[in-house]
């Protein structure tokens, strides 16, 4: 199996992006990608995306983004995971490269729900779920997190407002990037006031939708080639789909599998990781993540993020770059996202928020409530 | 790279399935080729699968259908491209177990179609074509392929009674096949006289909707290890997602492209091919992969079927277990089907529509219009 190191990245900012269509969306992020990496051929992309059949009528994106972007012919498919698909074109990416099957290739997430009504984009997020055990009988997305939410809460005596850091740190974090949705810091007070949505999940512990893309261009790795990010740990693992066919519905099983297993095949335990981009749909999600990868104990991660420990000064820096929370979460490019601001970080470009010295980082996405998550850990030393 | 076998198949008869959920079409073929391949572990899951998410209001196949088949935990996503997604998720199989990532993996290609009303059938298939430029101003993906025939016997002088060997043979040939959709003899009468869908293209050129699902298991190959069906080819190429933006609309590029490089990779000539599940979704792909994939002049493909030497005992046979015509084209599981008969032909248990002697097989599945051409060629010896 060869090793494969990522040599050009790109993204553009997450917003409704009225004036663009999917393709233009993609087209922008490997173009900038491409022109990152120096390279004038490519020979695959694989795109992560979860929506486009219902909200732009659009499917079959291998060859429709591959002819937008000039790369007629090549061969391109699309991954779904629900809102973890942009990790899983990205896995895909690592596994045609590992294979020797394709030299040059693109991993590209990308979504845009803003061209279609806010009803059918609910019921569209609620693909994710499982339709005939969940979703028939009237539940939505975020009423499952929100059960999981109520759940974790009384198990643990942790408080809504105990939640705040979470958003808080991501806010705090997004301020610098030029590609984030939201540039507004975030207060106690304004997370305390903000609107309910389904209790105790209220607003601002929630990420925003909104279109986006991110493309990273995935080689073999060479030796001594320089400042060269490359891949450490890919791995993938899922859970049972319905919350309620789980054992414990508070402990992401499939974060805990995808990430000892992307540990083990890194060499490295957790507090070796330098940034740790995760999964925060939700708070509560935030919470669930640290200690699955073994930051916090189980029902600990509240007090990590209260203690500030996942700042961008603390021992375990999360959403760096503002995660799902404030840089946005476009679903099917979020997971690009992560592993774009990972390499940010990894090559010491992360501005204002670069954590010094990084060298090992770690990108996570969960598709549907913790049913499929994949993990990846990169590297540049 | 590892060589990469395939040690267990399995499928399910084609027809309207209005008993049983998707999970469950694609279960039973799960559960048919790990008992074939007499294992008791899998690790990964690979899903080809078109349009569950408007057809079952069910997305995030990987998490959905591992949990079902008792498989919680294992890596599992889904592929779309179109009507070659089932083809996607082999080849994405054969990546993961040719890169060392996975050792034991399924391909499964499912559809399930009668869930829907026709005309939400119709919106959903015409999402393999181009959004804006083809559906958008009112073409269907019927009439698409009903403009390229058009074309093709305005150019090489045929009729369109000329046609009704490709579909004759493709029924006679299902009539053994307990798993195909239809088990009724076509006569060029029935054919001549079958209604119009868009002029040229009638009834009996056009393939049958259905439920289905077909699945493989893939794990590395070992040297003598007795009767075993190897990969020797495996490559996909994409066209213009629109049929206008093509220099040549009645030439498959994207065939003749994948194809090529899968005679490359297997060290052959199509000549030493001795069976091909070829693409029939209407008479007119039928004749473009027979002239795309090198076993026809441009123009010379009717002549090859009026002459019967596509037929079981021909030069070149295909559709020889009734193809996507009268096997059935449910479609993100048709790709799967079309490795899985040539598997049948390639371990001489064909029954009566077994090819003497046959080595090399070739399965090749085509994703909307021609944008999308996965080619996978398969040796027994």
């Amino acid at each position: 199996m060869r090793k494969v190191a990522v040599i050009g990245i790109g993204q553009i900012e997450i917003k409704e992006h009225w004036d663009k269509s999917l393709k233009e969306l993609a087209g922008e992020a490997i173009f900038a990608a491409v022109q990152d990496a120096g390279i004038s051929k490519i020979n695959g992309i694989f795109i992560g995306n979860m929506m486009s059949g219902s909200a732009n009528k659009q499917q079959h994106l291998g060859a429709y983004i591959a002819d937008w972007v000039g790369a007629k012919n090549i061969e391109a498919m699309r991954l779904e995971s629900a809102c973890s698909s942009g990790a899983a074109a990205f896995r895909a990416a690592v596994m045609a490269v590992a294979s020797g099957e394709l030299e040059t290739v693109i991993a590209v997430g990308v979504e845009k729900m803003t061209d279609s009504p806010t009803a059918e984009m609910t019921a569209s997020l609620a693909t994710a779920a499982d339709a005939d055990w969940e979703i028939d009988v009237g539940i939505s997305f975020v009423a499952l997190n929100a059960l999981v939410m109520q759940r974790y809460m009384f198990e643990y005596g942790w408080k809504h407002e105990d939640f705040a850091a979470f958003s808080i740190n991501a806010h705090s974090n997004a301020i610098h990037n030029p590609y984030a949705r939201f540039h507004s810091l975030l207060t106690n007070e304004k997370y305390l006031h903000s609107p309910m949505i389904c209790e105790p999940i209220n607003l601002m512990d929630s990420s925003p939708m909104g279109d986006g893309a991110a493309a990273a261009v995935l080689v073999p790795f060479e030796e001594h080639s320089g400042n060269q990010v490359y891949i450490v740990g890919s791995a993938a693992a899922t859970d049972s789909i319905a919350v309620h066919d789980r054992q414990n519905p508070i402990w992401l099983h499939a974060a805990e599998l995808s990430s000892k297993q992307a540990y083990s095949q890194a060499g490295i335990s957790p507090e070796e990781i330098d940034v740790f981009e995760y999964h925060d749909a939700f708070t509560i999600m935030a919470a669930l993540s640290l200690e699955a990868c073994g930051f916090a104990e189980p029902g600990k991660a509240p007090k990590l993020a209260l203690d500030e420990e996942i700042n961008l000064k603390g021992n375990i820096p999360v959403a760096c770059l503002g995660g799902l929370k404030a840089r946005g979460h476009p679903v099917g490019a979020t997971g690009m996202y992560q592993i774009v601001e990972v390499i940010q970080q990894l090559r010491g470009t992360a501005g204002e928020n670069q954590i010094e010295k990084a060298k090992i980082g770690m990108a996570q996405s969960i598709g549907g409530s913790g049913s499929n998550i994949i993990t990846h850990i990169l590297r540049n030393d």
